[in-house]
């Protein structure tokens, strides 16, 4: 098998809609709104004989008619029309079929009869096929959302394959909540045809793409797939999910998708001897797409952690020595510029606990000394969640001096939060100086996390395992690369 | 040791606060606007010998003045100033001393001696005290928000005692994202004098506690915990996170609370014998605290699944098996109605897959039959995300027929999310009616979980991960119960 340039299917300059659709509630249309709706920047040609036009874009009778050449079509009409629509996408010498239609091999024998047929002729035209049964694809550059949801993905470096179509697309809403801009993304339903392989090793060579994230559910890992990914791995990281761990779930995904699990331990095997990143769940991936695609890859498992007391810094030391991190001895030299900073009573060790003191200044200076260390290669920075305004609401009733003191303590927080955060800004300048990741856990609202990501680049998770989990398959990642 | 009652800490009709202050930014203030902004039912007097009033509050020059007996004195002055307070407090006959104060023991030897001197002291007079170095309490009969964060915490049924008040804090906040509500919340501190034993003993025999919840770091497991604890959990659920589990955690725990924490294995062990439930995470206390706040407790491990289809099944099913449930075969009978029900090519197997068919009545028509099912002790249902007006914003430029169509999909989006969710109102009716468990998992947003949660006490996650884990905790628990 050689590898498929998918420039045309992921970029196409010209694109139909077999199936295309106005009335709400059918595929045809919720995929066409999202189309029109996302603004694609190519020519968009809606097929359909009985309409003129459908949302004010002209309409075609059939594919024939389109006029000039036609990179990619998408089809969404019932299963039994879509034979005769590959002969004439094949007639009109279209490169690539999407296919949404299901009641192919999902549905029994009958359906993967149809499926198989399908592909073989489209085999015959020298036409791919995607899915059938997959959710559609996205791209960044031509601003194309061929999807099923509504989801407008966030434009970033990471692109996704996807064995479950919900699985696939709720990792794109998640990136809107945290802040992950995707570049490409494609549901690979049945892979009747084009299959998680193709899809990966045109990932693997888009410029565009700085990170690889996949739901797999079943994949051969034959000889072809180990070295692709070997050899991935060591120019960008590809995140895996793997659905089907256990007996009762490789029953669950044999029944949707039709594929074959194999035995978890051996996909994990394969995982790390290819420097794959597997995460631990679904959360998981999102988590790490995040820190993967905005910061450098640490050298190795030393951890310098800051908190500013009481238990969370427990917390945070407990997982990171659960999840194989480690925690050195804070040197001397370090402890020595620290006296001069914290309370006489600080604990001198890492973490390095602030013993409760709140200045700003005293935060930003012990992340300085954590950045002169040269003895770790993370930091991992827990802060508090900011008072904000709403704490104290004009609503609250009481003396006019209590209303007065409300009212001062609005302005003075709103004037504080106004402002840019230093300590997001400091720990942005210092991932920059030091090349080394620094992690913020932050119990701010997840809006705030978001922008801490977007304006500075910034990784912060709402819990100190989350951090600490990711950072420990950056580390498996960071020694993968090393010993290439 | 006998066990204490904490009524008169707990439900003050009469305050104190000594180092009650104006000054924003100091202790002394920002507790004093929490009492007052949390509106306290009972009275309240700021004692300051330089002020006449503090935010229209008169105030008092000393203890001795105030007019009445004093249930309760709250003390933010510094540490040197506290041993003397004592024995002014002593002398009025106040019962309970909370110090918030810090600087003692987790400050070092001169400290601890300090500490030791004060509780002595305390002791002398027959008064207890709470912390030093506490961050407070909250109680929500009174309305007392005696707290240094302005957190509001949601009333319900939870009460919480926790040896970091950060940790603590911090469950407060997260309950009022999630809608759990509490109704007792003490920072325990240093423990010089009152202790994690005290405060469970009381909130074991607390009529309007139904769940304990526990941030712990280091307590004995002694003659006393063990029986107390065991006893407790037949009558209601002690929910437990432990910090200090490893060794590089325990030397941080020492540093900051100079408690001594044993073994993980030895509490894990000791949890398990008295029925304790141990939480695996930060965030999975939380998760916990919601749905033995809210639900029955299942009679065993046996789980029936319900999804759309696609990968989210997979993925729930692959953390029941890791996570020691059972997902049962479906049996005939069940499998005959689902026929009845679902498309022909349906996977005649649990977890049930509707292979994408989206009608409601569909997906509550599945939900009944599992209810039915009395080969199973729980339901996980899983569900889409439902889409919102705010999917198609009328920012959207296009066509006047694409304007058009956008308007009346938001006028079907909003017509459909302004009616109550009859697959919530069917959860909650179900766990009514079975007195099982149903779970939902649902990737809408964090404001929809809570109205759930809030409107039907129906209990949901955003992935199906946290959903297994806390309902294992739960089938655990259950098997508590039925052995005792």
């Amino acid at each position: 098998m050689t590898e498929i340039n998918l420039d045309r299917l992921f970029n196409p300059e010209s694109l139909a809609m077999i199936g295309a659709s106005d009335t709400p509630g059918k595929w045809g249309f919720i995929i066409l709104m999202n189309i029109l709706k996302g603004g694609f920047r190519g020519r968009f040609y809606p097929v359909n004989p009985k309409r003129e036009s459908i949302l004010g874009v002209p309409c075609y009778p059939c594919i024939a008619d389109v006029p000039g050449p036609v990179d990619a079509v998408l089809i969404t009409t019932p299963a039994h029309l879509v034979s005769g629509l590959i002969d004439e996408c094949g007639a009109k010498g279209v490169p690539y079929a999407v296919v949404v239609t299901s009641d192919f091999s999902e549905a029994g024998p009958e359906g993967a009869r149809l499926e198989r047929e399908i592909v073989a002729k489209a085999a015959g035209y020298g036409m791919r096929v995607i899915g059938p049964n997959t959710m559609g694809l996205f791209s960044s550059k031509p601003s194309l959302h061929a999807l099923m949801p509504p989801v407008m993905p966030l434009r970033g470096s990471v692109s996704m394959f996807s064995q479950s179509g919900n699985v696939g697309v709720q990792m794109l809403g998640w990136g809107i909540n945290e802040g992950v801009g995707f570049e490409k993304f494609i549901s690979s339903g049945n892979e009747g045809d084009l299959n998680c392989e193709d899809y990966l090793a045109y990932f693997a060579h888009d410029p565009d793409t700085r990170v690889i994230l996949a739901y797999i559910e079943g994949v051969e890992l034959n000889s072809r797939l180990v070295p692709l990914a070997r050899r991935t791995s060591k120019e960008k990281p590809i995140l895996v999910f793997k659905g089907g761990r256990t007996e009762i779930g490789r029953k669950a995904a044999a029944s949707h998708s039709g594929s074959m699990a194999g035995s978890a331990a051996v996909y994990s095997s394969v995982f790390r001897q290819t420097g794959m990143v597997e995460a631990p769940s679904s959360q998981g991936l999102m988590d790490c797409a995040k820190a993967f695609a905005a910061y450098p890859i640490p050298k190795g498992y030393r951890v310098g952690i800051l908190t500013r007391g009481g238990g969370w810094g427990v917390i945070t030391a407990d997982a990171c020595e659960e999840n194989g991190l480690i925690i050195p001895k804070l040197p001397e030299a370090q402890t020595r510029i620290l006296d001069g900073i914290l309370p006489k009573y600080w604990n001198r060790d890492n973490p390095v606990d602030m013993v409760a003191v709140i200045s700003e200044q005293t935060y930003l200076d012990c992340l300085e000394v954590l950045a002169g260390w040269d003895g770790i290669d993370a930091v991992i920075a827990l802060q508090g969640s900011a008072r904000t305004a709403d704490d104290f609401p004009e609503t609250i009733r009481g003396t006019p001096e209590l209303m007065a003191a409300v009212k001062t303590i609005r302005a003075f927080l709103n004037a504080q939060n106004d402002r840019s955060d230093p300590i997001v800004e400091c720990m942005a300048e210092l991932v920059r100086r030091t090349g080394k990741p620094f992690i913020g856990v932050n119990t701010c609202s997840a809006e705030e996390h978001r922008r801490s990501y977007l304006d500075y680049g910034v990784v912060s998770y709402p819990t100190p395992e989350r951090a600490v989990r990711v950072l420990r398959l950056m580390a498996d990642y960071g020694r993968f690369l090393g010993s290439a």
